[in-house]
């Protein structure tokens, strides 16, 4: 996989250049941010349909995906808050624990690359490297997962029906019925939405001011456009694979090591481009006040903290008590409307175990 | 606590006589089953309200609940499912495995005891025994508890509403709303209610002749009543607490030892009463298809064994190969209406981590 670094760096250098410089007019900063499209973008191979999505819905709350029914998709990315565990790093299946801390599922789908590295080009190619990975699912392979599902009568004829059977149980399968419920999952019409769309008593003084800070400060650079993380390439930006920062960008900070910011090597890890050293993908910030604790290793546990640390180690600048205030009145208002959930009924496997 | 074993085994002896003998007349053995009460028994100190019923349920699947966020009561006891979570024994927060079988919830309020040992009086008690268990929920102390709540500032306000603040959260209350909405748990309409309703069409030959056998080889004796697990003080026999059984019944058969049935003293590693080793609270038959594994230690994989293993152990009786298939048949009818749920939507603390 090759990002195209560079673009994204310029496309970064300008902005930053224009937020930083206080030149902008406030009708381009508005410009920047958007409500979320009505749709993401529905790859060919893996088109919406209801049925679909209710066999993906019910897949993401059975732990039966997992080797030992212990975990399923939500006990990290929890759909009754704000789509991640509130837990620094989760612990899967087995017992392990990760070293990267769960992101929120809600609005992932406008995102185009997966993973705080990004090494994943699509949902379903991060969703069965989930199932399979030993501190996740722990599944031990696509076989285990296939017959499992196969010998519950209920899943079998619903793979069947959605995927045009008799073989439609399969790991690509139930990726494609995964992340199709996950694309479902948008959380539209918060308070700074409707700020946007003309509504100026959406936001309270103190989140308006902070708005102009984010912007001015140099924090909009990185987080902007429909999911505040960044273009996405197809919905508007001619772009490459994602959009990445380094972090932290300025090194030498008290942070670094009070919160380990430079133990994880980032994309590098994945990819051994030494140009991807402490390379992250920019995560959203829309509900970003329900999601603590903050950054990839979940070492910072309250918005204002992480507010300051990112101001430092990314833009170089020490913000006042009064700015971090106002910067995090307006992240809080970037929790949107959370659709209300019927629960799934998961189909049983009559009178069988399912685990060895 | 005594509980007035005496009784139940004199009951049980009586209505294992009648029924072994097959004297009985068809129209008695109907008595013995009834659809599902309107509503449990409500305790005085805990009167239902629909605001404590959607705090119970926010509780419920809030894995806030446990000390690190790892498990909500959900993970065991998942209402998606038949109630429980499918393994044989449960792991919980901390990753500590429990030495018997999580039962399914779904009913629970029509029971009187609780745990496999009855040794809880009350669902609030045995909630609140769940919550300080170092191997299930593995809150530290109730204190520990009574902080986070109050740290989020929806359950703060609703506990306070809920139970007339200003200090509304507390583990008492916090029980108690749980219990409020675990005694909402009902499934009604199984079609075995049906047919005990009139409609004989509601099962199959298989399932009829097998609940013939259920009845005539002594299985009735105990899995009686409205929750197939023997009386309920109050709502219809005065008895003692519970309905309790020896488990193994007979020993000696080739089950003891393939199945470990011998290894758990059930109630006396309670309370050390000599007389109550290996007694165990009959458990309920209603969705027993959807629950296994099965017995206290979840040993047996299939409905079908267990079938075979509790007639040999319990009533010595060797079932032939076609009255097993008749009496799991018969069991598949015991599968009732789940009640549609809403999601809750978990009370965020904006911007903080509640976890250490």
């Amino acid at each position: 996989m090759h990002i195209s670094k560079s673009s994204c760096r310029i496309f970064f250098i300008s902005l930053c250049g224009l937020f930083t410089a206080g030149t902008i007019p406030v009708a381009y900063a508005f410009d920047a941010f958007k409500p979320l499209p009505l749709t993401p973008i529905i790859p060919k191979d893996n088109p919406q349909s209801a049925p679909k999505v209710d066999l993906g819905k019910q897949l993401y709350f059975d732990p039966r995906l997992s080797v030992n029914g212990a975990v399923s998709c939500n006990t990290c990315h929890n759909l009754m808050a704000g789509g991640d565990d509130g837990r620094a790093v989760s612990v899967g299946a087995v017992g392990k624990a990760g070293t990267r801390s769960a992101p929120t599922l809600w609005n992932v789908s406008y995102e185009t690359v997966y993973f705080w590295d990004g090494r994943a080009k699509s949902l379903e190619a991060a969703i069965k490297e989930h199932l399979l990975d030993q501190t996740v699912m722990a599944m031990p392979d696509a076989a285990t997962l296939t017959n499992r599902f196969n010998s519950i009568p209920g899943y079998k004829r619903e793979f069947d029906y959605v995927f045009d059977g008799p073989s439609g149980v399969s790991l690509d399968n139930t990726a494609k019925a995964l992340a199709s419920y996950i694309r479902t999952l948008s959380t539209r019409d918060s308070a700074f939405d409707r700020y946007l769309q003309g509504d100026k008593d959406a936001i309270s003084a103190s989140a308006e001011k902070g708005f102009q800070d984010f912007i001015a400060t140099g924090c909009a650079a990185c987080h902007f456009w429909v999911n505040m993380a960044g273009p996405v390439p197809g919905l508007a930006f001619k772009m490459g694979e994602g959009f990445y920062e380094l972090f932290p960008n300025w090194l030498g900070s008290k942070y670094d090591e009070q919160y380990h910011l430079t133990d994880d090597l980032g994309r590098y890890a994945f990819d051994k481009n030494p140009k991807h050293k402490h390379l992250f993908r920019v995560p959203t910030l829309r509900n970003i006040a329900m999601t603590a604790p903050y950054f990839h290793n979940g070492s910072v546990k309250t918005l204002e903290q992480a507010v300051r640390v990112m101001a430092k180690t990314q833009i170089k600048r020490n913000l006042t008590d009064q700015q971090v205030n106002d910067i995090v009145a307006y992240l809080k208002t970037l929790s949107g409307q959370f659709p209300p959930q019927l629960m799934p009924r998961l189909p049983p496997a009559p009178g069988q175990s399912v685990y060895k």
